[in-house]
């Protein structure tokens, strides 16, 4: 599909019921939309149905203002979770960091190439460490340093920051603080993190050191939605790499350093397309 | 899904158009049927459309006999190429083989654990060897041995006995003899081999020896459907494994075994499946 | 190197200290031996060093029933722990099993191909189930059924058949009873396991049904020795495959098998090489 | 180890001949030398012996300054090609690159990140595009415009400068122009190439093109030693990654990237560490 073609992206989950993609479908069509991508699955164990419709809203006889006002009562009926996305919305990211510059510089980088349609609004950290990154690619860089007793006002702040730059999606990129049950709640299945083991392998502190001490084979890395258990969210994707005895600790960072830019931007990506419904505490992703 | 409902499964392909998504899930719809699967694809460079769908007969108001009488009008007008696949219809298979016994030990053991929702109908070969399992299994075994002077009738034989037994699928598990290009045209589409590289690299034959030979650092297998053009047709499925200069030729044989099989064996699940569909060079795969 | 030639292979663990390979590469040399393959690694966290020494035994000044008693003064004055294996002694292998035959399957099926240089002395089992396999491969089959009751008893006898059949290795070809630490002792660092997890997640019972409750995108599978701590020992060899929201949990049983075949061979494979040396909870896997 | 020793690492190869591993082990042991890492390999089809040793330096009899000399018997008396290099030894890296950024980008990230004992003394493009990144880390950056008429002028100009730069490396990121045979002999397994695809798939112009009008389900990258036949120089390092029907030629080549970037490092840390012989049209890897 050409990239400068307005399209619509609806996600939607539901109850199970007979005659969902033909209604779905149907209701587009007659609007004069033409589905360029539909993918639906059905959890046969809950009884729930998920669905991703794409399309292009070249002759759509809806204007974008109106969309979620049109598919209101289809969706009502379905007493669905749904939502719609125009491939012109650009989502406004959040980026947390503490000192680790890879992940980071891998979203600058990957953004600079064209990669996730979305801006990087901002950039929080609790270390000055990585301003220079953040000054490299012009992006704002707010350092809230935390201390035990602060923690909680300096996520108020935080907080406040975020809402009041429109903020949409939250990326944990290497971020070595844990989020408060109120701020997770604030942006549920928005908050992306990236974990430095195959979870639930090795969850916590310290993976690699966790693994290398295990003596594991392998290695991985865990992209997730932050929730209110420690590493334990939807996971969204995950990834490994062989490790042998020859391998220190240090190796261990170096070749993880690598699975977690990779997952974390796929990961990513994958948010910003709009690809992943939440299952409970697993997601579908259409890929 | 549960496996004992009966369920239909269409493959189709047509030139693109607006609304097929919709008008084909609305005329299952309508007679009763409840989509289980929809996966669809649009070759962007060509304009053609590809779709597989399977709905649960149950409640279907069209008969199993007639259902292709019943889609006619609707493919016509798509203009379209389309199959209806029934989950009771079992596909009867003939596998060819000469010595390596290992894609057909993988084939008879995967079918004994029900992997395959098919009937392996006959074993041909050019080589008494690989009797003894064919009777383990309970299988009719024919060798037509093949010399150059010989090989076009026998290869009429096989192809009337394959014709008698109404063959649908013919597996080349390491069958070393090349099929005329009437056979091959006999069963287009239906005809999968395997071939020990990860193609194009190392067509032809003794493809171990040529990556022995060029050093590569990694060995691969693929399973693709015939065509009259040697290692050339729509590739199905492919995997690699890693090698060394450590790994002797003996090595890159053994552990290329482990691949041929498992490659092998996940194409052909695919295509009983009715997940594939060909687009010229290309194939559709929607699992 | 040619499989006919008579080679000795030893494994020798010591306190790292200087010119540990110079004194047995030389020990050796001098001793008419030709080196064809030598690897080492030393733990720089605990200082212990590791080696794995093959030569050609043509030539060697030593006969193989002295080699023991020759090599006692240097490996005492190293404080090592050591032993030498002669290419032309077969291991004795006996394969535990319950009811599921795939893994016991690819042993046969790759034992037959000469991938283990072993002999496969008897099959144990707690239910009569895959008898027919053994019958097939003819192997002695010995069935001991386990109840709370009984469970004790029935582990003396096996564990008297074991003895009385000389085997040097047991496999645990997903045989579903926990060994009794007396049992484990017996045989330390000659018990493989293959855990259809990616230890240490999903250790214990149902690894897949865990794996599919959790919703990960990867499922694996792990072959290690066996200790007193369920799951926990040395790990030899893991690998994994990728799942997505499609897979039910059939197919992630169904998935898995392949993997459990694939990793129980390799280590199996790795330990009858005598590849392995354990350091600690970790190996040393000289591959 | 810790990485402020000095040490010494030999690469040697010979024709195979008994008593070298002892001889050499015994060479460094006399000399005061403490073996750190020793691995070696044996072409047993051409009967050439290879291997690499590094030793620490602490308490060695000779100075850094005359190893060659003290070595000079032992190897001539082996008939054997072999180099010593010094882990106080920065080898110079020249990288020669066109317009896209992401080898470059991460050769430069990465070295920032210590993972390459080297020091990247010049950038060489025809184009002017990557001079940003050439700034932002201090490195001089030396445009030759190449034309058709002015292609073995540049060269001699570009070979002036690596010459008296003293560059020992030479890495091609992307590089789009063929060097001449004069230049490839000037610097013989010093000149790392990475080819976006597994070759010898897709050799020459275009590898993503040809990939995705092939229909492969897998897409690779190649790091490789340049000869003077294209892109079949001895390879050192390859990966692959899956791709579907649903990945567009902008997919693959966006996917690519990420390959090539990972795979060019890994070559290039490879050899920098010395890990890498030459084998005919192979390479011996110890890592």
């Amino acid at each position: 599909m050409t990239q400068n073609t307005l399209t619509a992206t609806m996600l939607l989950s539901c109850p199970d019921q007979r005659g969902l993609v033909s209604h779905i479908s149907q209701f587009i069509f007659e609007r004069g939309g033409n589905i360029i991508d539909l993918d639906e699955h059905v959890d046969e164990i809950d009884k729930v149905f998920f669905i991703r419709v794409a399309w292009d809203m070249g002759e759509f006889s809806v204007p974008a203002g109106r969309l979620n006002e049109e598919f209101q009562p289809l969706t009502k009926k379905f007493n669905a979770k749904w939502s719609i996305k125009l491939s012109s919305d650009k989502r406004r990211i959040a980026v947390f960091v503490s000192k680790h510059a890879h992940c980071l510089q891998e979203i600058l980088w990957r953004h600079g190439l064209g990669e996730f349609n979305a801006e990087i609004a901002l950039i929080i950290s609790n270390h000055p460490d990585l301003g220079y990154l953040a000054e490299r690619y012009k992006i704002p860089y707010h350092v809230f340093p935390v201390t035990k007793d602060n923690k909680i006002e300096q996520e108020e702040k935080e907080l406040e920051l975020v809402s009041r730059a429109n903020i949409d999606t939250i990326v944990l990129a290497r971020y070595m603080q844990v989020l408060s049950p109120k701020f997770v709640e604030s942006s549920k299945h928005r908050i992306l993190n990236i974990h430095h083991s195959f979870l639930p392998a090795f969850a916590g502190a310290d993976p690699y050191k966790q693994a290398f001490d295990r003596g594991v084979k392998i290695v991985g890395a865990t992209c997730h939605y932050v929730t209110n258990v420690l590493d334990d969210g939807p996971i969204i994707e995950q990834d490994i790499i062989r490790i042998t005895h020859k391998d220190s600790l240090d190796d261990l960072i170096r070749k993880g350093r690598d699975l977690e830019r990779l997952v974390l931007a796929r990961g990513l990506r994958l948010h910003l397309q709009d690809r992943i419904l939440v299952d409970g505490r697993k997601t579908v992703v259409f890929d």
